[in-house]
């Protein structure tokens, strides 16, 4: 039989407001009081219900990260970081994996049904823009990636259009001529990047080939491999190849090794993300490295910073360093 | 401004008591009340304080996972699947990482402070078999893993000492004579590999030579391309290597890459938990495959049996099925 309140309130003494009162860390209660309740509260090992003493309260000291898949290393990655983050400041983070399926974004969006939790942050796949704007999720939220939220939440984000931009001058600077783009489409990171992709090759007086931009069906090694066959099935295949992400360069330096071509000499390949699979791959992988631990603790101190009440209308945007890890699968 | 229980009530000209009761699906209520309270739910888009309402009904339709590590994939793998074989029951997973910390566990044992939880799925590394067979979470939770739970608790494992043992037959029946395993030590999962790994020696009268066994310091790439540089340095390297994660092996596989050996002509590689990593990597990784989706949906349904108050003082062990996928690490 679990103790109660009243229990506590018995051996101290004093009454059950009073014993809440002190577990609610309410002023005006007497130091001795106070000690008397915390030792009653020791002798018996009571544990105060969370969920009946966050509603009066306010607060759990739980923050939820909604995020599409925990089976992606970068959001595994991301996930764990964003957790350690939270946890130097004594926050629990509970992780919800959305799927990128509508409802279960749009239960994110709602403020995941009351669930005790201080805020939310969210890494939208499904949700249009639009969808955003509109949402009264009654939390604090914090938007991860892409997705321009129109000025309503705070946003963290890499410059995706500048990182890509990088990645791909990357290789027109080792002299590659076919550069390929695999993972474009959609209307969130698959634009985004190819902007920053097609910018590249306009700033180097090359034309972007349509042939050579390949949408592929997701953004996993198998999408990635089966992009990389249809490439090479091309009269014309490419001399490099910029891949939206690492999981897709995974998949594509396994076909090119299928094929028996070698990497970089016959086709360099670039990744996006900076997964540890990447960085222990034989040929490592060149990527585009986002700060995952700027990330966190910056995602985790917006939305600590709101739950507090701060920030007012004015809705922040930060931008995520990040750098160009040139690996094997460019010659570095 | 949001809308109340008594916005609800005005409109379906009920009082508040009765709205309530139809939220929280109380029997005795007419048809036409019902009908009533329903319909002015929907005009307001009214949404109910699940807080409010769990502490009422004892149920929130939320589980939590509670794992050492999310970055490592084979966590994240499994926590995408328990939380889509929830999801077609229609329970939310939170997902919690504890680091394998004592202090984060204790918590997770302690029912994780009152969250609004129907229960927990928990995969425990850091504490004590005595510990777990004590712990009194106040709430259901079923075990994963090889830590033995003292008949406290479900539990949902592999058979490790058997698995380790085929895998270990396996590179013996490939005629390899000098068989290193990395990732032996600590009194959980290492202990219980190394155990399948001597037996299988011993079956095939070989002897077990402790230089040939490395605990390293982790389970992770970096852990694993140590060890294999130090087995490279042994007066008499090994032929083949069992390494008790695929992570292990695919820090290893990088080491002999960069030695410029051959795999498995030089060394053969098997590894334990079928990533999807191993899968891509050339050469592919043969490994030890347990068959998560039948884990995540076995685990799930013991503990929402278990929610359901089924069960009583019966504590189910349940045995993960697996196969052991040879690929071309071993010459598949």
């Amino acid at each position: 039989m679990a103790t109660r309140l009243s229990d506590v309130a018995a051996r101290a003494g004093v009454s059950v407001k009073t014993v809440s009162n002190v577990i609610n860390d309410y002023p005006h209660i007497t130091a001795r009081t106070r000690a008397k309740v915390e030792a009653a509260i020791a002798a018996l090992d009571y544990k105060p219900n969370v969920s009946a003493r966050s509603l009066r309260k306010g607060r759990s000291d739980f923050i939820a990260l909604a995020i599409p898949e925990m089976g992606s290393p970068y959001f595994a990655e991301l996930g764990a970081a964003i957790s350690r983050a939270a946890k130097r400041r004594g926050i629990t983070v509970l992780i919800d994996q959305t799927e990128g399926e509508s409802a279960a974004e749009r239960f994110v969006l709602d403020g995941m049904r009351g669930q005790l939790i201080d805020g939310i942050i969210f890494s939208p796949l499904a949700t249009a823009p639009a969808k955003l704007t509109s949402a009264d999720t009654g939390k604090p939220l914090v938007l991860l990636g892409e997705r321009p939220a129109g000025g309503q939440f705070d946003r963290v984000a890499v410059d995706s259009v500048q990182a890509s931009y990088d990645a791909t001058t990357h290789l027109i600077s080792l002299g590659r001529h076919r550069i390929a783009a695999i993972g474009v489409g959609g209307t969130g990171t698959g634009a985004v990047r190819r902007k920053g992709y097609r910018k590249a090759l306009k700033a180097a007086g090359m034309a972007h080939d349509p042939v050579l931009e390949l949408a592929g069906t997701g953004y996993h090694r198998l999408d990635g491999a089966a992009s990389m066959r249809e490439l090479l099935a091309l009269p014309e295949p490419p001399d490099a190849v910029f891949c939206f992400n690492d999981l897709l360069a995974l998949g594509a330096l396994r076909t090119l090794a299928d094929a028996g071509l070698r990497v970089p000499d016959d086709v360099a390949v670039v990744g996006f993300d900076d997964i540890e699979d990447g960085r222990y791959h034989s040929p490592s992988l060149t990527t585009v490295s986002p700060d995952k631990e700027w990330l966190a603790d910056n995602a985790v101190a917006l939305l600590l910073d709101r739950i507090a009440g701060n920030g007012g209308s004015t809705h922040r945007d930060l931008t995520v360093p990040y750098t160009l890890e040139i690996r094997e699968s460019t010659g570095g």
